[in-house]
């Protein structure tokens, strides 16, 4: 491993993967942390919590379809309702350059009360820091979250099973689009909106089904193609997933074929993928395009025996590639 | 109000307090967030549970007595601990600059490590982000916690009352002291060391006593002066100190007065006050006294019906002064 931390050491892919390993799983010897999932779940007095922490760097701090403020209500609201829980109380910290424009950060806490009135969650205790000029690029904010879970809700890696059908909410790549086509000298013009959005009433719908949900999760950092292997990974058991079957809007694809970029790593901030047993897929999919962040949700692709470990695509034009974690990093700050 | 952020605005006094008054508190409207503590006291089927946050920016990150792993850990958790929680679970967010040397960052998390050990605290979930070079100064760490609350526990400004003994326990300044004397560009000897500690512990012989203890916080930003002004503000009563009475190493008076500081205003973080019914007090201490963080415990005044909402020091030569909250930004990322 490298002396010093790189960009890629943040981007959630193999980097990220070997700092955590390297790192912090040696120090933090947590049976609970060890799972690594993006929510911790916890017992207090028999009632089952769940507990996530995220940092937001993005940048710029406002971008098509949201800002700072709501995707930190967003990226934390998911992580815990991809995990099965009803979030309940964020925190919110925030980190703010000396000189940052006031109006700009009453801006931002609108944005934030207004999402977290979205996703129905209390913000009940916060934190500021200011340092002097120079020391941090504009704002950073640190959201946690509470949730609650309900009885019966099991969802993990450990529950994925061969035959399992992958479930997509909708297209993907929007928010990293998004993100770059607002990026300070690499900006241009495009329609696409960052999907930003709080995933629980979409979960709501989702949980009288929880018997059939082996796995549930949000491909946000590494988008699809990181997410699926973290899957495989730590569930021993291949995925395929079907290029034909991937929900992407034309422009999202233009701009990827013009920029060398692949959707498969672009970042997601308002969708979820569910492993699900097959007899149940039809059903779930009914459920999910009642709200309208699932109405576009489809069947992308299946868990196999083989290859173990891995993922593959099957191509448009009928050949079949693996599908890696996100290496280098594409696109740093992109949340 | 200011229309840009200043230095002071992070300093836990008075601009810390009028941009939550301005800013945040419009946008974010729940009535425990109102309550302005550093945690939030919540109920979750019937359980009482706080939730804190705390973002971490010290300058530099290692520092004599510490380092910001521990500091994130002891920050924390003496958040939940002077809330009358026991400290359960917490959660890091890393935001780390490119190029950051991994020796250091698993020099901090090994630290982290150990003051959560010590605290007795879990560490469950977590989170990395990586800033390009410039992006941020070094390492910033938020730390989040959860802590349960035992039955018939309830501190908080509005149970003080005339008359309660301001319990201290220990010396004042050694944190502020330690950080100045190795930032870069002002440095100077001293053997003073930062007092940043897990209280969870001390507050455990305290709870026994727990009928008599009105209200308990740790004096950190903005140092005791500032905490005591936050009491009197949220109480409606006075506080008379007693010059005499504080605790406080020679060497530290000694730099204070050379430097033209106030110790009243000098960051601690590993100490704790406790407004206490005077008939409780002399158990109280002899109870904080059996742990080393306790040892140097003592009354350092007490709560006056006049003048309401005001700080007042009776000082060694016999006058009294008013003690105001801190204003100007004495020493920034002092946490």
């Amino acid at each position: 491993m490298e002396d010093y931390i790189l960009l890629g050491h943040g981007n959630g892919g193999k980097l990220t993967a070997e700092l955590i390993e390297t790192c912090f799983l040696p120090c933090f010897k947590d049976p609970v942390l060890n799972t690594l999932q993006d929510q911790a779940l916890l017992e207090i007095e028999n009632h089952r919590i769940a507990f996530t922490t995220d940092s937001f760097v993005v940048d710029p701090l406002f971008f098509p379809g949201g800002d700072i403020g709501k995707l930190a209500v967003c990226g934390t609201v998911n992580d815990l309702a991809v995990g099965g829980a009803v979030p309940r109380f964020l925190s919110v910290g925030f980190i703010i350059e000396e000189n940052f424009p006031l109006e700009d950060l009453k801006k931002i806490a609108r944005s934030f009360s207004r999402a977290a009135d979205t996703a129905q969650v209390r913000i009940v205790t916060a934190d500021t820091k200011v340092v002097e000029k120079g020391a941090c690029d504009k704002l950073f904010i640190n959201t946690s979250g509470i949730g609650t879970i309900n009885e019966g809700i099991d969802f993990g890696s450990h529950k994925v099973a061969e035959g399992d059908a992958i479930i997509l909410s909708g297209d993907i790549g929007d928010h990293g689009i998004a993100i770059l086509s607002s990026r300070k000298g690499i900006a241009f013009e495009t329609s696409v909106t960052s999907d930003c959005a709080p995933l629980n009433l979409l979960v709501h719908e989702m949980l009288p089904y929880a018997a059939s949900i082996h796995a549930m999760r949000d491909p946000t950092r590494g988008g699809l193609g990181t997410i699926l292997n973290e899957i495989v990974q730590q569930s021993g058991f291949g995925i395929t997933v079907y290029e034909d079957a991937l929900p992407l809007k034309e422009e999202v694809r233009g701009i990827c074929e013009l920029l060398g970029l692949d959707p498969l790593y672009l970042a997601n901030e308002g969708k979820l993928i569910a492993c699900v047993h097959p007899d149940g897929a039809k059903e779930l999919l009914s459920a999910m395009k009642k709200n309208p962040l699932g109405k576009d949700a489809c069947i992308i692709g299946h868990v196999t025996k083989e290859p173990p470990k891995k993922v593959v695509m099957e191509t448009r034009v009928g050949g079949s590639r693996f599908i890696d974690m996100l290496v280098a990093e594409d696109l740093p700050r992109i949340c």
